[in-house]
């Protein structure tokens, strides 16, 4: 007998009749002899409605974060109550829990709140008394008893974390896509689902655009060791596994290849090259609440040098904006351009393997593809190229590496 | 300085509109120089909705009664984080709590709890931080932390319970009539609001049909001494105060005149006049789960009297079915009819008043209606008529105490 979380997404509990689907999904797993806890979200549209209402109520304000984190909560504990009624329906013991009564301690921090502490002593002795556990994912309370909603990507981190505190001995994440992907299929026709990936892997791809699952939630289960699933809850086709790497798994050297397009690059040019600098730059950009990506660095050249990084588009007008006036004690001039696109190919492999980015750049070049910015990490390498050749970038990469075939 | 608490009803809340109407009446209370606390229920027609996914997620069996708990409680939870924030947009600062968070602690029994205990810490230092304080009416969490529901009338009782827990100088709950009236005005075009009345006589009123309240809120007020008013949240006139009787209000004989339609009367006729029968009878009646109203029995004549009840008609065909089965042990016929109604006086001045009964019995006879059955307790004399004359009835007793011009 196994301990199994489940978390299911907005989508796969957007209705009554999905509901029961999913409890049937849960009830035959409790039924092959496993002890299940599910992690659900609010049933999709559900949050948005309620955040209608916030700003109906309050047109003059921004509405206040604790009052939107107790506005927000229940509509994780609607689904709760109503997959619990389903499971029982279904003729099976079934108790939910609010993310509190399950014992998720958090920060004080709301609409953000990180988890500090899992007291699981509820939901350990109701699937000791033989009941399937559901958990409100997204939300917690804070030490002080006020309720807390942990943001973007919440619903999974909940289900890591509480199958971490029971030592669950698997972490199913259930959503509306089959599994990790060597590149999105959008994109690369003939991409294949991964069926296992390193958290490190996982990492890399989730932070160059292959947006499966926040970061957040796979370091918190790269952290305390545990494994889980990424799979569709619309079939029983197997998903992809995400686990402390093996030896094995750097035998493939490329796990895959991620995209992400609206991106936009800033160059400052001859910068002096003298301590100091660097940090003026990246402070001034970070307090205007605009977000980095690449940063790239060439050797000095006269005492001066080039710095360069890659941002989101939406913020390109900010960074300018924030950097003007400070051009006359930084460099000679400021170029921002958007319209590109990064590429990232991913693998452990690379680490043993010598050539991969050699073989990056041949495909690239192969296609005529012109290389704007190069920055690689132990896993990883990243470049920047024209957003109306990304697809056919990653075509070539994918390709050159042999990932259509990939298992 | 006064502490006060409000209580709103689901209409009074039904739109993002009227809980910004919900939150200026609040400010205004505050800006006053009031410490306030606000009782809320779920927006009107949430609750039904939600009744309405319970029932689609489980065709095949009753919700279950914990699990309806955790659901409906989400319904007071939105309404008392958007209350907090229509606040916070008028400039004040406000805070909300469910009614776990507010120390609400019921017993198990879900959704008809009831609340053994107040812990009301939280909301006193909300308070005393300048606060104003939103609690989720009609919920609570039992003694091992479960979700719990207050059943009929449960916000009242929140509003009053967290009066009495701290002390509050006045408790108001906010409706959609203008008070008690002398009777139901829709009935008596004459009937006028009554300023105040003592909680026996509120009691007599609310079990004798005019339910402005359940009897349980006016029962828990005035077991802790909690002085409420009723009034409408629609406009700004004075309500009806509800509180400990006075001196003077005895000098008002009548306080009002209820009426009760739909109403069915049982009889058993020549019942042996031995110990046990009337205990029978209505133990059986009771375990059927029908609730009588008026019992009447008359003085012995040889040995055998007579029985009569009086209960909803809907019951009827319930009451009959238990109490055939058992008539060869018990007596020689059962008479049923329906088509009755109940007209009650109520008023702690005839007490101290003598010809309360004739001047009713008068008023009635002079009209012509016949009195079926009558029924009386220290403050209150109720008889039955035919439900076709109850609005002339009630019109002519109204008429005779004079009660179209009480104050």
């Amino acid at each position: 007998m196994s301990v199994i979380v489940q978390k299911y997404g907005g989508t796969s509990v957007g209705d009554p009749s999905r509901i029961m689907n999913v409890a049937r999904r849960v009830v035959e797993t409790h039924e092959a002899g496993h002890k299940v806890v599910v992690v659900v979200s609010a049933m999709s549209g559900v949050t948005d409605g309620l955040i209608k209402l916030a700003r109906a109520v309050c047109p003059g304000i921004t509405p206040p974060e604790r009052e939107m984190d107790m506005l927000l909560a229940t509509g994780e504990q609607t689904t709760i109550a109503l997959t619990a009624m389903a499971i029982q329906n279904l003729g099976h013991n079934a108790v939910s829990f609010t993310g509190a009564q399950a014992g998720i301690v958090t920060d004080g921090v709301h609409t953000k709140a990180k988890i500090q502490e899992i007291s699981p002593r509820k939901v350990q002795q109701a699937l000791k008394d033989g009941s399937i556990v559901v958990v409100a994912g997204f939300q917690g309370e804070s030490g002080d008893g006020q309720t807390t909603t942990l943001g973007r990507g919440g619903s999974d981190l909940t289900a890591i974390a509480i199958a971490a505190a029971i030592k669950a001995d698997l972490c199913q994440i259930f959503t509306d896509v089959e599994g990790v992907y060597t590149c999105d299929p959008r994109v690369v026709k003939t991409a294949s689902k991964i069926d296992e990936i390193s958290y490190d892997e996982m990492l890399e791809m989730a932070s160059s655009g292959s947006k499966v699952m926040q970061s957040r939630s796979v370091e918190f289960a790269k952290k305390f060791g545990v494994p889980f699933e990424v799979r569709s809850s619309f079939n029983n086709n197997p998903g992809t596994l995400v686990k402390e790497e093996t030896m094995s798994m750097e035998q493939v050297v490329i796990r895959g290849v991620s995209i992400e397009r609206n991106q936009a690059k800033v160059t400052l040019r001859q910068v002096a090259d003298t301590p100091g600098i660097a940090s003026r730059v990246f402070k001034a950009i970070a307090e205007a609440g605009v977000t980095v990506d690449m940063i790239v660095q060439n050797v000095s050249l006269a005492g001066t040098t080039d710095i360069s990084f890659t941002l989101n588009k939406d913020d390109l007008p900010k960074a300018r904006t924030t950097l003007e006036p400070l051009l006359s004690t930084l460099g000679k001039e400021i170029s921002a351009q958007d319209g590109i696109a990064k590429l990232s190919v991913v693998g452990i492999g690379m680490r043993s393997h010598s050539g991969v980015a050699a073989k990056v750049f041949e495909a690239l070049s192969l296609g005529g593809i012109n290389i704007q910015m190069i920055s690689t990490s132990e896993i990883k390498i990243a470049v920047v190229v024209d957003e109306a050749r990304i697809a056919e970038a990653a075509n070539l990469v994918h390709e050159a590496f042999g990932l259509s075939a990939a298992k």
